[in-house]
């Protein structure tokens, strides 16, 4: 829903060219609020009401702009205003927005950029997709320990506003050696003892994460400790940067929709669904939908290889669904709670064997629940009681067979450093499938021979 | 992987009962490292060190033990020791704990509580799960408009140990009601300026939540503008208390972990994978795959009401299970990929047209290209050229047929007010099971005629 409240007068401010008005409107609000209001804008005259908030109320504002919409002003809009603009919006959400552009046209917008920031900019660039060093931030507060701690609220008073987050200030030598930590919390607590040095209050055990390490991994370490706030260090323990919990957020949702992308055998999309375009879509899911399909020609295959079986008993072939459907569903039950366990840090790979073992108890309890199900049609459908007895007897294999191996696949897959999520439903499914068949035909050779 | 590096140290301290060791412990370390260092010893030894911590420093190291392990203790040990505990730590906390509790247990332990503590603590009992209330916690900081930045900055020195959070600052008047927030950021930035008051300095276009609030949509807020906390007050806009940033984490991960189980035709775990038991396990999954069961027994019925074309063309019966298979894996991918981008925003039902007419796009696509793939196995397989025709147009058809009720379903339930999530895989994939049959069949016909 667009909010059109302010449309008409934003309009006329900009007509008119009444900067009072419009520096007004960005100071005033929320920069979410102002943003909000000038959704129904048009992207140039949004940039243009922005030019007349300050440096960074307009950072502000554009950042809860769209993502798309950020990245069609850079694309637009004058060199030098954007290089301004990328200047005071925090270093990692530049670096995002300038990958999208072409090469030459970054290179002109850094070359406008004051040398500081571009350094930022330039380190960041370097850093794989996925790692620590991909979504930090160097705008972290770093304080000298030696300051006390009315200096210190001093020192921050003064940087407050250029800093993304406050809440942590890292205590730093001359040479950028981090070497401790000191929270906001415990600076405001000792407010009434401004004498005592930072060194005092300093926290030296402090939890660190490389730059090259693991963004998930990073994610659950600031979640398993409630932390705002992470900081990223190189070998020799000097301060990069920090990343923040609404960063970590961020990383949680982009890991939840691939795990979820990947159990429904879709490759992961870089983008949202609904900003994908068709044709990628398709490509995506038609490479998966292609191996599936590959299992499901060696299922026609086993079939056909069982062809005098079914031509002589052909009731059996209306439960072929039933029969390949209950391994397969019980078997995605299986490695989809496997793969969801594993991603909140819950299922281990060291307890494979618990793992396992419940997985297999509870298949045969489920084998016996639908087993029990599948009596009643198969006694009215089948030809004789003893011929009845095939389906029942088939299903509690299939699915015992389909829960092992939904447990076993994404555990071998993750011991081997494949995403376990990969080995989900399309490799249970294609797998189970000629399972199915093959226990189904065999069970009924015996019974009908 | 426990830790064990103290635990020899631990345990003679216990049996000498050296007091000032085990104090120095607790105090010395981070909590999340005492907890960790804590986890090899048994209940009752945890719980003894514990005595020795002064109570802040006892709730935050209880905090960081396993949710198992807390239960566990609050049930073993003794109601005075239980009740200075529960004054402790956070009101939200310990009404989840409490919980787990036997009802005469409780009332015995609460007897024992303070009466301002026990009052937040019956206050919370009385929310909902799944609502804004039952995720708050009523330690906030709240200050009077009249304070000058020193004045404050003198009072949150000295609650800052007793809040969760003190980022934001709610300004509250005299009964109680929400007039404004100040971030500790901008109170620090006002360190130069010590005398201007909290209502010089205060916003008072704030964002809220209601207690009945569904607590998915509350997380989804506090991301989307990157809050630290957010208030949650009454209709008459009463400060109740504040939700804060790991609270939404914790909220993310759980709705997540839902939906993807119910992808997966797993009726929502209350608890984790690993602690749920078997029997638990069987019935959550059980009551799926009976459903899913009866979608199979009506395609048993749908084949054998086409007994007599199987019977003459048993080759037919090969492609069945590529032909079920095709539907129900593209129906699948549409269906997950649609309740994926609801849960994180990204697709809105009202733009269903759009959806509908984007999957029936990618469908007519990845039907043309399964079609492709399936044209050699089926001339290999078939006894003629017309007759292997049958296959690929099948399979586009059901592809099709797949994406469409994909996307149709998971909108449709959202609209009636039923979870999305439940529409998935299992009602998708057993509507495309009977379809595709008859679909297949139909088209035999025409062919084979």
């Amino acid at each position: 829903m667009i909010n059109t409240l302010f449309l008409p007068e934003l309009r006329e401010m900009l007509a008119v060219g009444n900067a009072q008005e419009l520096r007004e409107f960005c100071t005033a609000l929320h920069p979410s609020r102002a943003a909000e209001f000038m959704e129904g804008l048009a992207n140039e005259e949004a940039w243009s009401v922005l030019q007349h908030a300050d440096t960074h109320q307009r950072a502000e504002i554009f950042s809860y702009f769209e993502y798309d919409r950020q990245v069609a002003m850079l694309q637009a809009e004058d060199d030098r205003q954007v290089a301004d603009l990328v200047t005071h919006i925090p270093a990692d959400d530049a670096v995002d927005l300038l990958s999208e552009l072409p090469d030459k046209r970054v290179e002109q917008i850094l070359a406008l950029v004051p040398a500081p920031d571009r350094r930022d900019i330039r380190r960041l660039q370097t850093f794989e997709e996925g790692t620590a060093g991909s979504i930090m931030t160097t705008e972290a507060a770093c304080l000298d320990e030696k300051l006390t701690v009315r200096q210190a609220l001093e020192t921050l008073s003064r940087q407050a506003e250029r800093l993304e987050t406050i809440y942590y200030i890292y205590v730093v030598d001359d040479t950028n050696h981090l070497r401790g930590v000191v929270s906001t919390r415990m600076l405001v607590s000792s407010f009434g003892k401004p004498d005592r040095t930072i060194a005092d209050l300093m926290d030296t055990d402090i939890l660190t994460v490389d730059a090259s390490d693991d963004q998930q991994e990073v994610a659950r370490i600031v979640a398993k400790y409630d932390l705002l706030a992470i900081p990223v260090v190189d070998a020799q323990r000097h301060m990069l940067g920090i990343i923040t919990h609404d960063d970590v957020m961020d990383v949680f949702m982009e890991e939840a929709t691939e795990d979820v992308q990947r159990i429904a055998a879709v490759e992961p999309l870089e983008d949202s669904y609904m900003r994908t375009p068709i044709l990628t879509l398709t490509w995506k899911r038609g490479m998966w939908l292609g191996i599936l399909f590959f299992a499901g020609i060696l299922t026609a295959l086993a079939l056909r290889s069982y062809e005098l079986e079914f031509e002589q008993f052909g009731w059996l072939v209306w439960f072929i669904p039933l029969v390949i459907g209950s391994g397969g569903n019980s078997g995605a039950q299986t490695s989809t709670l496997i793969i969801a366990g594993m991603a909140t840090g819950d299922v281990k790979i060291s307890n494979w064997a618990q793992i396992v073992t419940r997985e297999v108890a509870t298949g045969a309890l489920l084998g016996i629940f639908l087993a029990t199900l599948s009596l009643a049609p198969a006694l009215m459908l089948a030809p004789s009681v003893l011929a009845a007895l095939i389906v029942p007897l088939t299903i509690f294999l299939v699915v015992l067979c389909g829960t092992f191996s939904g447990s076993i696949l994404p555990l071998v897959s993750q011991r081997l450093g494949w995403d376990p999520a990969m080995m989900s439903n399309p490799f249970v499914a294609g797998l189970n499938d000629i399972t199915g068949i093959v226990i189904y035909v065999n069970i009924a050779k015996v019974f009908l021979r």
